[in-house]
């Protein structure tokens, strides 16, 4: 049955991928996450439990695969940062967005979901940071590497210094609920990270 | 049977309360999290199941006593930052040492379970800024205070976001594994911290 592996078949492959990832997302976001099993998502997506098994390994990487489907749709367009020239300007603008993101409900599942399996599974965080963090570092040193040239961020500053510095509050706020993540934090930490690596001319 | 209830009774169960914790303790630092059960915990306690959910409800609340009790063995005595007067020297010493912990694979896994733990459940998260973060917080801030009165840290900053700025970095490098937590490392957060809040006088 040799014509079952022409573009029938492919398609409905890929059918069957994208409804799995939509079942898992849409899981992750409503339950708690340890209470979602791979049966509930093969039942969400209608699909036999082996199907999932003969492309994903565990709940992990199917979650994981979920999230990375998420960043190839955007296909690249999202990732740029602003650049109107005023780099205190486009990143409050880019930092609230971010803790407005982080106070979403939705949001907030998935991205727990995402942090659990990579904080014990040292594989995955590799292959998270490998396919999904570093890429969104990569576009926010261009603007910060705009930001160089035109003397409003020292030239010899540690770029990833500069993203940890600018995000990681942020993030380990948000991971133990520590603090409100409100606009007036978000610019909070873009003049800490202006004052610790602003040209000050 | 109300001798049942004397001092000997006390401590039994004294005992076997700090046979559970150990043996948690122990199982989380050598196993994979997700591997630890209740079961395997009575077993290494030498109790029976019951005995372990007579006092906690799941095995996120015995982790976390674990963890706590930790803090309880150290009185408090540990956790003042040095103050030589010099607040640059301090919190480099205290970096690195913070550095070097993080490394330390025992440490590694105890503290990922308790970031799993907190990630996903909002009561324990708090329960855990009351008991364990906020302490620790309070004593350095103690320090931070002192560097206040003696000029070289601003008088207005917010220690809060002091906090998160020289902590939060290593932080986050540490549970993405998304770089080296060396002593260069260590340093480079105390620069940056006393970059953003120190007094330029």
């Amino acid at each position: 049955m040799s014509h079952e592996k022409g573009p029938d078949h492919s398609r409905r492959k890929e059918r069957s991928r994208q409804a799995i990832l939509a079942a898992t997302r849409a899981l992750v976001t409503e339950e708690a996450y340890e209470k979602v099993t791979l049966e509930a998502i093969a039942a969400r997506a209608g699909v036999g439990k082996q199907t999932i098994y003969r492309r994903w390994p565990s709940k992990s990487a199917v979650v994981f695969a979920a999230l990375l489907a998420l960043s190839e749709d955007a296909d690249g367009q999202s990732v740029a940062l602003p650049d109107t020239g005023d780099l205190e300007a486009d990143l409050k603008l880019v930092m609230r967005a971010t803790a407005e993101e982080f106070t979403d409900p939705s949001f907030d599942r998935l991205i727990r979901a995402l942090n659990t399996e990579i904080a014990n599974d040292a594989a995955l965080a590799i292959e998270y940071r490998e396919k999904l963090a570093q890429p969104l570092e990569e576009a926010k040193k261009v603007r910060l590497r705009s930001a160089q040239k035109v003397g409003q961020l020292d030239a010899d500053a540690d770029l990833d210094l500069v993203l940890e510095v600018l995000y990681a509050p942020l993030f380990q706020r948000w991971l133990h609920r520590s603090g409100p993540l409100t606009a007036t934090y978000a610019d909070s930490l873009v003049d800490v990270t202006l004052r610790a690596f602003g040209k000050t001319a």
